[in-house]
């Protein structure tokens, strides 16, 4: 079970927020008013949190599979936004493992090195 | 800080597992091929985990906004897979609340009652 688990890395875009927004069904404006969000203490837009984390459960999805989605835990802390145009890794190492289950340190980071996301993920039962 | 939460209720449609796909970059065929889903264990298509979670981050940022964004936690274990077709309901009930932090136990269930994602999520610092 201690997988290594390979990163996930992407970079956001505003119409990739946009296209989130009607995925989700979340429009609230800091995501995708641009006029309104300049306004606001952000600045700007800032991508959806779950858009971020989203890159976190792929990268254990890619690795565990069912797995994942039958058994998966995750503990996470949002530490600060993503704007659109910042490419974010999502990474993970293992922490410990044992009796077919294994949990990993995770984070989202930008390309400043800023953590944007950490916490933990945990899954049992792998094949 | 101990604010009621309105629960937030979407019925998922296949068309928005594609759009999911799309905006966050995660086309695994579970997701979104039928007839290779058809093939798997779960018999059939199923949602995007974290797309199931999202509801449960627009739930509290609807409630608490730039305070759930900047400090959030979010612990949460997936339980069983979401269908299209199905009509999540996110809810929250307070656990505990003081020094301008609250706690809440959240779940996401189907239509039939099954809990989907259960968890805490909690915010501090809300203005």
């Amino acid at each position: 079970m201690s997988v290594a688990v390979r990163p996930v890395v992407r970079t956001l875009t505003q119409a990739q927020l946009h296209a989130y927004a009607d995925a989700s069904g979340d429009h609230n404006p800091i995501h995708v008013d641009e006029e309104f969000a300049r306004t606001t203490p952000f600045g700007g837009t800032i991508a959806h949190g779950m858009l971020v984390l989203a890159l976190i459960g792929e990268m254990m999805y890619a690795t565990f599979g069912e797995a994942w989605s039958a058994s998966g835990r995750l503990k996470v802390r949002f530490k600060a936004p993503t704007r659109p145009g910042d490419t974010v890794t999502a990474s993970a190492q293992l922490v410990k493992s044992g009796d077919g289950a294994a949990e990993y340190a995770v984070q989202c980071a930008n390309q400043r090195g800023e953590v944007l996301i950490d916490g933990r993920a945990a899954v049992a039962g792998a094949a």
